[in-house]
């Protein structure tokens, strides 16, 4: 068995900004939720984009969410896992939408429906754990991106 | 841009079988969380082990829960996702945990706090999608497990 151990701020904070994918909890009238994302980190926002009409653009608007991203590689028995929680709102002034699409606009790869929708979580709480030591966190990064 | 493609109820299965570690959604009073886990499908329900003073232990029994397992490669842009959803239940009855146990027990790798508390999810709900074609499904698995 191999110790959890909790991430800084700061560690949390660079595996969020260099992960591409993650997955979005959100609660519905009929029970929780877990949708696949892209995502992008900006500022100090999580952007993801969906359709108006999917559970994620109906329920996840206007509430509160909880966003992870993970890497786990199961035959060593190590990994991370970094959660943000927040509330989820949907990005409609024009300017932030500009600034958004010049940092870095998610694309999903995902081409049915029309993602028109910019839902931004801006967390209030962000914690990660790591299971086992002797590795580093950055390089077990499917993919890396250089902000 | 890549078509989003609906897995069949088999294939959702299969990639369910066949994955060790996911992310249960729950809701609680102030929102949603997600909680990377360990698991094992036994029989027609996906168990995983937790301490009974988690968000998960607390939360997660006698509501409705969703689970998610997924592959994605990012670089070349596919991937899949399996989503089952359901109550979450504490088992408690002796044959049914001996019967957990000699199938397949999960086994968590983080050692803090006791996970004494058996999670089963008997999901009402499972679906899947795929993103990108031409390539094989159980192939892309990180760990394959063989029942």
């Amino acid at each position: 068995m191999q110790e959890a151990i909790d991430l800084t701020q700061d560690e949390c904070r660079r595996l969020l900004d260099s992960g591409v994918g993650g997955r979005v909890a959100l609660s519905s009238p009929n029970g929780p939720h877990i949708v696949p994302v892209n995502y992008s980190v900006v500022d100090d926002a999580i952007i993801f984009r969906t359709s108006p009409y999917s559970v994620l653009g109906t329920y996840g608007r206007d509430s509160m969410l909880a966003f992870e991203v993970d890497q786990f590689d199961h035959e060593r028995q190590h990994g991370w896992s970094v959660v943000a929680r927040g509330r989820g709102e949907v990005v409609v002034d024009v300017d932030q939408l500009a600034h958004i699409r010049s940092t870095w606009e998610p694309r999903p790869w995902a081409a049915s429906g029309a993602r028109g929708l910019h839902l931004r979580l801006r967390w209030t709480e962000l914690t990660g754990r790591r299971i086992g030591v002797g590795w580093d966190l950055q390089a077990s990064l499917a993919v890396r991106r250089t902000v």
